[in-house]
């Protein structure tokens, strides 16, 4: 039996206390359930009791002595963030072509020159298993490093049944191997693959009586996302794609929105989709449909930035009743970054979100996108012990002082893991 | 005598080598004097070589066993980076203000609430000069965790002589006291003070025949600020404020078409300013002036990003021949952060700059900018052992991977502080 770690005197512990009452939208995405002189009690990697710290150290008056102490006066504490978006497994790396486009060089330049997604979807078939284990385990680390303890993951630039099987097997691999928790989404449909361009139907019909049978039968994927967007997929097959996914128990999710406005965010309301995401051309119709409906917005603001896109209507979606998460959205073509930290800085400043809905959107509504909230997005008893240290003494600095990592420890199931 | 350091194996080293060249423009600015396994030779804080590992391992063949040896495999190296802009010496903290913001005050709002620059004047006015020893340290050991080892800073907050002169004096305390080399600015032109309001003149008079005599008797400033902005100091006004340090040996600096195009560049050129600030608004023939004088734009992104302003034209301004410099412009109303790492990211993402212009512009040009060229912002026989070791394997990908802070470790004068 591990000791028991007792984190007291925090500055500031905003514990998200949510008792389970599924993503929070409007005016509950500022209730951070703050508890000044905070105190969080752990014992085998869980969460067993949070408070004052006069009222830990009452309850523990006989106990005080086994656990291992951390003094955290003048520091903030919160949840270990959650990002519900990304396709961290990838092959090579696309440092050049980001410096081509900069000196210059057109689109088709950079297709010529074998870039793009399909310049990923190549190296990605080529890697060895281990060769993508091995990339993707810095990146996990990065997160990590980032307060970053739990992490969804897509599958995508396989586009064939081999190739996204490797990318989904690394992620069961990586779940096994590395502290971060990793939820796996197959996203087979992530874009038409070059050999089925004019055959978009008949790939549709491959993803789905080829591809998700296997999935499922491995217990691959937990999620099933489309790109749904004009030149894609077409809303109706984006509808056939994520219905058949949830005969196999998948869990729709879809891309929607991104570059035109398209009816993904309808969609998404109107399928029961978990969450939509990007929706940086959502119409306000799909707006409002997917507030009714309790559809999550995904919303990827760093993404926005490095496209030089305006950010997706964060505030505005709020506003009506969207319970809104962020993420950052980690790919080598529209995001190569591992910052939670960043993406809740851009979200207050670009999506205007106020501190404390970007705190809660890389959370608790986090973790309700990818339907982890019962044991991870808030610090209450019986969840899991992630948790992280913050260098700054409230949440406003953390996103007031941009930029800037302000992470100074991070336990995982109660392990110190930075 | 400290051991010689012997940092070998560099992936890719960035000398930025410029033989004393002066600010770089068009072309120049792409040249980072690459060395592949590339090495440096450190002594009593210098550095004494700089070549490929093969060309080092020989030249010291008989002393290689009493070096530190650092291996710098797979990664990159690069001159420690130089802030050329920040007003890091200030009292107090604005995060609630920040916070106001999002949920919907107004300026006004602010203003009544006691906010804004007049209350960053107020607390540090009360601030003790410990105080402002203490939390700017902390700024200080931020930059030097992100990689730069060289800071420009501004007085400003005072608008009287008494808190300007205690912002100079904390600087030469923290250039005694602190690893990073401090480069003082004195910018008691930064706004006009409120018991001023209407006799902007007198408050010019003031500045020129009481403050500027004593900052330089006290030696306690190198250069020589002007905030030139409608409704702030005229471009006569600030022509006057410059013409009267120059008087004193201070080299001028503008801030300069931030908010309106007010002819800030052009007055840059006229009267030599050493560079010019900000230039958002910055004409075209402003830019081209600016280039025929050699006058340096230090441009601000982060600011930009804060604000929610479209960044300066930094693809253009190089395309025209303007030397580029970048810089945090740390400042706590406008652009709380200490990432130049950042900086250099927004640099390529909103200005366009190429990752190898982002480089010079960090370095060897913001070295230029305030007058350092000579000590710092390159690796050269005879500079400052003033050096980052990134955890990426090339300088594209210190600006690819963006949002993330890089570094591994810092020496400064040859000691390593990170
Ligand atoms: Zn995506
Ligand atoms: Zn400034």
């Amino acid at each position: 039996m591990s000791k028991p770690i007792w984190i007291k005197h925090a500055a500031q512990l905003a514990t998200l206390a949510s008792e389970g009452k599924g993503p929070r939208s409007k005016e509950a995405m500022s209730e951070l359930g703050l508890i000044e002189d905070g105190s969080i009690w752990i014992e085998e990697g869980m969460i067993k009791a949070v408070g004052t710290t006069n009222e830990l150290e009452e309850r523990y008056a006989d106990r005080v002595n086994e656990a291992e102490v951390v003094d955290a006066t003048d520091h903030l504490v919160t949840p270990g963030l959650v990002d519900p978006h990304t396709h961290v497994v990838y092959g090579g790396s696309r440092e050049r072509e980001f410096e081509m486009r900069l000196e210059g060089a057109s689109y088709m330049d950079i297709m010529n020159a074998g870039g793009g997604i399909h310049a990923t979807t190549r190296m990605t078939r080529e890697a060895l298993e281990e060769e993508l284990i091995e990339q993707t385990t810095l990146r996990l680390d990065s997160f990590l490093a980032h307060g970053v303890t739990t992490v969804e993951g897509k599958s995508g630039y396989g586009m064939n049944l081999e190739t996204e099987l490797k990318q989904l097997r690394v992620m069961k691999k990586l779940q096994e191997q590395h502290a971060i928790d990793l939820v796996p989404t197959f996203m087979g449909a992530h874009a038409v693959p070059a050999e089925y361009k004019g055959r978009e139907d008949e790939f549709v019909d491959q993803l789905i009586n080829e591809m998700l049978p296997v999935v499922a039968e491995e217990k691959l994927a937990e999620f099933n996302d489309v790109f749904c967007e004009k030149g894609v997929f077409t809303p109706e097959q984006t509808e056939r794609i994520l219905d058949a996914g949830k005969r196999f128990g998948l869990i729709p999710k879809i891309h929607a929105d991104e570059i035109e406005s398209y009816g993904g965010a309808e969609l998404a309301a109107k399928i029961g989709s978990i969450s939509a995401e990007h929706l940086l051309k959502a119409s306000d119709a799909g707006i409002k449909a997917m507030a009714k409906a309790g559809t999550i917005a995904c919303l990827l603001p760093a993404t926005a930035l490095y496209l030089r896109e305006e950010a997706a209507a964060g505030r505005k979606m709020i506003d009506e009743g969207v319970a809104v998460a962020i993420s950052t959205d980690c790919n080598p073509g529209s995001s190569p970054t591992t910052s939670m930290p960043l993406v809740m800085n851009l979200a207050c400043i670009s999506m205007r979100l106020t501190p404390a809905e970007a705190l809660t959107a890389a959370t608790y509504n986090a973790a309700c996108a990818i339907n982890r909230e019962e044991k991870v997005g808030s610090l209450e008893v019986g969840k899991q012990a992630d948790i992280v240290l913050w260098n700054v003494k409230n949440y406003q600095e953390l996103q007031y002082l941009f930029g800037v990592n302000h992470v100074k420890a991070v336990w995982k199931k109660g392990v110190k893991v930075v």
